[in-house]
């Protein structure tokens, strides 16, 4: 049986956006593992039932079921210990540290700048789902949430340690990518698959990381479709 | 011959805020080393001459003399392998990060709330060459760096993931602190040791580390003298 991800997906079944879903793309062409993708809507709770939880990335491992992305790199890292993920000890407490920088620091400037793009990008059976929910989350409507320059200049200073990194390395995790350059490089790929919006300058290091990470692993990154190949889906 | 760190010292010889040196302080403890300090002020570069730079911390071991404090990391985990800080591989690559985090995004909101505090706590002999270096670094008058409640605001934000990591875990590095937290650390000494500004609210994850943190090592960062010890220092 092959391993399976599911994997969400937006208006097009091969518009693939989710940060949390890019992070485990990312940590299984990292292993060398194959795996088939599922296509799979935010109100498609059926399909992911057996995992007991609502949410993706649910991976399927021959007999293993393992959902939330962390938890599926810890899995991997124990399953496959061949080129470490997250690494133990100090190497692992850090990775959590960079887990939560690229939850709270980064994704809350990238949401402001792009969530009406993320909201277009939705199927259209999945949009009252993901209004409601986030909505209650944020506690307003999502045209209120919506502040691109607010949100670039916030991102701006969140990315600060991040450059200091990259402008003396070429990854995080240092000359070759790992958990620490997937955990952030996930909230970049939601970014990019659904937005146009340039969320760094080309003169940025961070920019250049960029282009590194969408080029590792086979162009993994870089050959994922966006919001721009779908003719006509995207509306500014 | 004793193990000798350069230590930067304010109005009193005693009054150690340097959060560079706080860094080499608490890693010396962590590796269980004996050291004497020597007080330094800034303009007193002739003292530190023999290292060939101006800056401290020094440290001074045996016929080796370490500059930088997160070199005089990396040395102390060469020369004295046991209880490592930084670890090797992805554990260093990412305690880098942290060090950015610690100084890109930690350090400018703390300098905006404690920045005339620290003026009034340096030796008046230091305060001429304190704010013409430092006007030249911000491009303005320490009075109009001086702006505390934006700079809580931005503190209060860049928190996010410390926050994050601290509601997990009781220091950065896991268990027990190791250089993660030091490097962390150093920057809360700085403000504490200066300053009554109280840069975390007590219900903060962050502030009960900061009190563990206080605690460690036999209360190494709870016995330092604070600017408020000095009678009549404290302006405010």
């Amino acid at each position: 049986m092959p391993r399976v991800l599911y994997d969400l997906c937006g208006i097009d079944e091969n518009l693939r956006f989710s940060p949390y879903c890019w992070r485990v793309k990312y940590a299984l062409a990292h292993k060398g593992l194959d795996y088939e993708t599922r296509p799979w809507h935010f109100t498609d709770k059926p399909a992911i039932g057996f995992s007991e939880q609502g949410k993706v990335p649910v991976l399927v491992d021959g007999e293993q079921t393992v959902t939330d992305s962390y938890e599926i790199f810890r899995y991997l890292d124990r399953t496959y210990p061949d080129k470490p993920l997250l690494g133990s000890g100090e190497a692992e407490a850090r990775a959590r540290f960079l887990k939560f920088y690229a939850e709270r620091s980064l994704a809350p400037g990238m949401m402001k700048t792009i969530v009406m793009d993320l909201y277009n990008a939705l199927d259209p059976r999945d949009r009252e789902y993901f209004r409601e929910t986030r909505e209650k989350a944020f506690g307003r409507a999502l045209e209120e949430v919506h502040a691109p320059s607010r949100g670039l200049s916030q991102l701006d200073q969140a990315l600060e340690p991040l450059r200091g990194r990259l402008g003396e390395a070429d990854f995080v995790d240092g000359e070759a990518p790992a958990a620490a350059d997937y955990l952030l490089f996930g909230s970049f790929m939601w970014a990019r698959c659904v937005s146009t919006a340039d969320l760094v300058s080309n003169a940025d290091p961070v920019y250049a990381w960029m282009e590194r990470m969408l080029d590792v692993h086979g162009g993994l990154g870089r050959n994922a479709m966006r919001i721009v190949d779908i003719e006509g889906a995207y509306a500014n």
